[in-house]
């Protein structure tokens, strides 16, 4: 059996899920899922259409990286993947997307501001929109310098990957991980739902009031921390 | 036989409902019937995806929010449906979503304007937006004190919950309620339409009038009331 | 065989096309079909969902209004096909949904302009909003009168039914019509359609431009008059 | 065998993408195939709806615009197709249609603005709007015109048809080409979701800033060029 079997078919199946979802044309968009015991992931190919992937398409990657096993190019995005599995040590799946709300938001290179308890469920901050890279950064490892342009603007606002687990890199579109691959499309979903709702808000009320401190914490301890008493 | 079958069957339906109508993401939305002649009411368990939704699965809770029956955890909005099945004697069913252009209003803290005859159809009033609670309702039993937010925001503007059955909660998103879960259902999905409309209308013309008085009466009077001559 | 067959299998099947169309939510829409030589039409009962539709449940209805066969209430909206039927003797077909964009101008009390060739391959001029009847009409024969309503706006900017298949009921939402009941579904789609792109025509552009009159007279007159040269 | 039978089926199933894709509302677009070698193209049949298509129903017309083969007259649009074939010696398929959000910006008479690194991926420059043509061309061969309108738009703005793949009719509408009929298909679907990411970009900030040089040029080489290193 091919050691890397489970991350395949479980990157394989994140992967599906996003056409299912709405959130990609076409080849718009990739998943992977890691293996930190061996450390390495398993990533979708490149410009492979979604209906033509299978579990033994996925490539394999090292942190690096460097291509372990797979026939295929891996996601021209891999090199971003690597870093952020570097450098996180406790996330298990990296999704990045075109989806149509949360990338006008990157194109406005605007934070999407906390409005109200579905955001607040899932962060208790806005969404960070990280700016563009300088322009030796783009002409360089492109790749390789957005996975730090993704944590510098963590580091920046002071908040830990474990805290938010979404991000808008401007000019361009969102990433999101999780602890599993299913996890960060879940992610993914969550971002785009509450990107559209935030625009809608600010149709409808120019000036509209972020959500107040108290709600925020207590939607957030609800579904998370050590009280929380959502889910089974 | 179970005693409690006939509501597990009715809020199982009516929650498979919600994703049909296009109305929740995952597990962002739950519908509870209720028995009165038992004063319980059946609710979607906490967090459980609908594709794994069953009637069996569903939770019993009497009106205080004790569980009455039911291995899963309740929906974590219950005690919202408690207090609101205790103290509005008429109705059988609720419903909580996070629908997009219902919960836009509510994060815009704005009541949605009575536009059009789609809107009068069903309500003679602008549809209500009731406040953020206050800090410490917030932090004390927060879902309790959410039912008597609904509660106190119709008793504000003297409108009864038989005279309107949504409300938006101010920060958070929409509940709706009817004499059967599958009618709270419909209204759901009546609120999300009016709701998408008014934003456009608006969109459309800044300053858009209001639907005038004789237009309210009639269409509310078409559909209800004494000499109601919709349906069958 | 049932004499009044043709016309029922007609209307039950163009009112089977809204809700595949997207043009309706639930059983807010009906849809008509007339036969001339008869003097009658069948519609569609009032209230009763589309997945419970048959051809048998069609009631047939004279041009004054009154029930010819049918066990069931036809659509509340009855009256005001009716009057259409009697006062405009070409149509075969009459729709009213309320379907969003189309709903939201109404709502808006606008004309849609006339911004592109999408519009102009249907109607050479601005889709008419018929304003809001005055009290005594609308506390009177409401129905009745909104089919004068209707006439009443084409007669005051001088057009004909013929030239223009659709109008906005001011505060209410869209009716269409053509020679048949299938045409007037068509116009219905078409008449959402061109609503929406005249809404995000002037989100992009505050001011623009109706377009200029050689494009109407051409675009209408590739489709329509003695010359069109669209279709087989 | 019929000698045309490859553009045929080419055109069939590059026609049918487009109600999948969400591009087309009844009959409003087509799709053209060419073959070079025969100095022919195939292209749908005027106003027959995509459900009762076949590759047999394709009309075959050479590049001045006349029928070689078919018993269908060909798309209305014909002759656009017929001068961009015989002036743009590369292209393989063009596409035209309504599709909502591209046809809302050419109403608007905009080119729409680079915003992000999905239009970055696919063009290096605004989406040119070609200006509505003079009345005498409207008034005289009108699809013929169209032709020239579009080349001429990119001539001024001295652009290659290589470097872009897709312009906005002022007034009018979309139209994309490629060096397969798939392909163009493809620039539609692309060029949709670009004009309505720009249209939220600018709601959620009116000011948006175009992309900058090196994310233009960065993003474009990754999948153009020499260089490039996206897909298989």
């Amino acid at each position: 059996m091919n050691p890397y079997e489970h991350i395949k078919i479980q990157a394989y199946e994140a992967n599906m899920q996003l056409p299912q979802l709405g959130l990609v044309l076409f080849t718009f968009g990739n998943v992977s899922a890691a293996d930190r015991s061996k450390g390495v992931f398993a990533i979708k190919p490149s410009g492979v259409p979604y209906e033509q992937l299978s579990p033994e398409k996925m490539v394999i990657v090292d942190f690096d990286g460097k291509t372990v096993e797979g026939k295929l190019r891996p996601s021209s995005d891999t090199l971003t993947h690597a870093v952020l599995y570097k450098h996180w040590e406790k996330i298990g799946g990296i999704v990045h997307t075109h989806s149509t709300y949360a990338t006008a938001w990157a194109q406005s290179l605007r934070d999407i501001p906390i409005y109200g308890t579905t955001h607040a469920d899932h962060n208790t901050v806005d969404i960070p929109c990280a700016p563009p890279m300088d322009d030796k950064m783009i002409e360089g490892d492109y790749e390789y310098q957005t996975g730090f342009q993704i944590m510098n603007a963590l580091k920046e606002r002071k908040l830990s990957y474990e805290e938010i687990e979404m991000i808008l890199v401007g000019s361009h579109a969102p990433f999101t991980w999780g602890s599993t691959a299913h996890k960060a499309v879940y992610n993914s979903a969550v971002l785009e739902a509450v990107a559209k709702m935030a625009h809608i808000t600010e149709s409808v009320k120019a000036d509209a009031a972020r959500l107040k401190d108290s709600l925020i914490k207590k939607h957030f301890e609800r579904k998370h921390g050590p009280n929380s008493y959502y889910g089974q």
